[in-house]
């Protein structure tokens, strides 16, 4: 991958169309233009417009399966562990939201050989989060929700933030995951005797 | 709208063939041959391609909104009448999971005067949700969580199940939906020290 400023410029400009219109109805054209780049310029940089895609969705699930990997210690306690992880996953939302959404949204464009290489990561980050759960529910921390509903309830709530959070809007990130963390971890953690059952 | 069987099996074609391969990648010649029709029979039902994408998020969006109106009674307790729109919606998703995939992917390929009374449908839905949560807080049986928040968490999630859930496998829906209730009212409701802050 190339490393100068300008191939942060193009995958950008790329991730900003793509979200916007959609990957079928962006041209190699404008997305050069959104780099200030020609269209040759840009054929410097990529094969094509799927290998942008491509690497607009590696980045964004790398980024969050790195932070779970590294972020916090496997051993430290499940829910802070969880917690942690969430509100990375908001802050690189936050931070890159057209690159979340063209993940969530356009993954399907790609064809079947890296589409299938973006799977694994996801599956990678699932199993993580999985883990987490299961651990939480081994120590007692969790109760006995199963394991892939929480961890793909968890991951459908951050990854569809595109479609109604605007980090420039009244509620600041910290405030949106101080509200999911309740509710989420919440419903995972409550121990009362009116919910569990 | 045509009230004969044959309607049925043409929204019940375009459903899979949209949910499937997109509505951009899907031709009214295919439509037609899913439901059996030659490409004029189905022009006798429908005006166009994009009448037909209407239609599914209409109806899609139109059940569950009903539901959720005439259901339960408007002054029952707020868990159980949330509990039984969650419900209800995971019923529809598993009688008509295409149509509800389509509903939450290609909703934005309608042109704009049909995708906003599409948009005014599912803004009815949720100040509905909000309404309940609200009420919820107000009678102490919810805490203060957010109810935009607690309201997109659990349409996010329901409508998400397309992306990982499969009613014929191994867990059922009954499973699924006392898991979901289970996180998502819990964390609504909780209300242990350690949850409430």
């Amino acid at each position: 991958m190339p490393r100068e400023p300008r191939w942060n410029a193009v995958i950008d400009s790329a991730a900003r169309l793509f979200a916007r219109n959609g990957f079928a109805a962006t041209s190699v054209r404008e997305i050069a233009e959104g780099a200030r780049l020609t269209k040759a310029g840009l054929y410097y940089h990529i094969r094509g417009k799927e290998d942008l895609l491509y690497r607009i969705c590696e980045h964004s699930i790398a980024a969050v399966l790195a932070f779970a990997h590294a972020g916090p210690a496997a051993e430290s306690e499940p829910r802070a562990r969880l917690a942690a992880l969430m509100r990375h996953h908001v802050d690189f939302f936050v931070a890159h939201p057209d690159n979340l959404k063209v993940l969530t949204c356009e993954m399907g464009a790609l064809s079947p050989g890296p589409r299938a290489k973006i799977a694994d990561l996801e599956r990678e980050y699932l199993d993580l989060i999985r883990g987490i759960i299961r651990r939480g529910r081994a120590t007692g921390t969790f109760r006995d929700i199963d394991p892939t509903v929480a961890a793909f309830t968890v991951l459908s709530v951050i990854n569809n933030l595109f479609d109604w959070y605007d980090p420039k809007g009244p509620m600041g990130p910290e405030a949106l995951v101080g509200h999911l963390e309740a509710m989420l971890l919440g419903g995972l953690c409550a121990q009362t005797p009116e919910n569990t059952k």
